[in-house]
């Protein structure tokens, strides 16, 4: 097996440090600035390399939204439900709130609406981190915290929605007080049957 | 009186004329495509007045956020608090599902992640939007639907979040049975008291 090959080996170098460059990049100058050539001179990696295997700089932001979701912290597992949702908010308030990662999100946010490949980057993210989490409600309706069919993936969304909505649209400040409240109140709706998927 | 003084007078066509091109400007080309010159050209206004009443294309793009809210629609009164959050709900599917006023705000909330300026144009906008329909909730209050204490301004947020979070951030379609949805699960919660604002 060559170096080349192995996991760590120097393809996985190269993307790593092309990753880090693009998202150094975006935190610095948004999707607007990104810029081929930039990236490759801060990664250390010919610009031959980086047209070939990213294309452009949509394509870079989607492998960067495709590394950072694989990185993303898997679902919490704290017995219940209540638990389990204070820390779904928590982790959205941590990854908004990190200057990099929050800076990173809100350049692909910006990106997306004008950019189809960063729209369907974004909302792959999404999809893939929505799924993960949801599998906290199917835990608590197995444990009979929730009554059966609440839809995981609904009571995910309404948890992160209000924090995504203060950082982006309403531009107020999100703190911890925030982040448990809405799981509180998420938690009261899920309770009273406010998620169960409608009969089709 | 003069007639540059009247509303409708001269003063009130050209701010309409320019915020008008400003927002065809927005639409068509974005924040970051939005030029004076393009503004004053396509308002049929001279450059100078555009320069000199607005400053930049930040201030054209606040001055049209507060343009959009004064014209935005007054609270709901159905007489009850479900058809109320519905109204909300669907008042803002109307707006993000408009062709020119969706691209609107998708501009201006992409303008905010990297434009103080433009940021609290999207704060003002949205903070006299909550204010406004909070008082479905204190009416719901008064009528004994809801519980004393019930905080109008969460509620609202609660309503638009995963509507505006599908939109910018999962980048999912909205439909109409999204936002029945989630006015329902909000009424739920609403209901079971979650959004009682804390003692201090």
């Amino acid at each position: 097996m060559s170096g080349s090959q192995r996991p760590g080996g120097r393809t996985a170098r190269v993307r790593a440090a092309v990753l880090e460059a693009t998202q150094d990049e975006l935190v610095e100058r948004g999707f607007h600035g990104l810029a081929m050539d930039q990236v490759a001179a801060r990664a250390g990696v010919g610009k031959t390399t980086v047209y070939r295997r990213w294309g452009g700089p949509a394509g870079l932001v989607a492998d960067l939204m495709d590394s950072l979701a694989t990185e993303s912290a898997p679902h919490a597992d704290t017995g219940t439900i209540e638990g389990d949702l204070l820390e779904n908010a928590r982790n959205v308030l941590g990854a908004i709130t990190d200057a990099r990662l929050g800076a990173t999100f809100q350049a692909v946010i910006a990106a997306a609406t004008c950019d189809e490949e960063a729209s369907r980057a974004l909302h792959g993210f999404y999809t893939r981190r929505i799924e993960e989490w949801a599998r906290v409600v199917d835990l608590a309706v197995e444990r009979g915290e929730l009554p059966a069919g609440t839809d995981g993936g609904e009571v995910i969304r309404a948890v992160s929605a209000p924090l995504y909505y203060r950082l982006v649209v309403t531009r107020e400040e999100v703190t911890g007080d925030v982040a448990a409240r809405v799981a509180g109140q998420v938690l009261a709706a899920a309770r009273a049957g406010a998620f169960v998927r409608a009969r089709t």
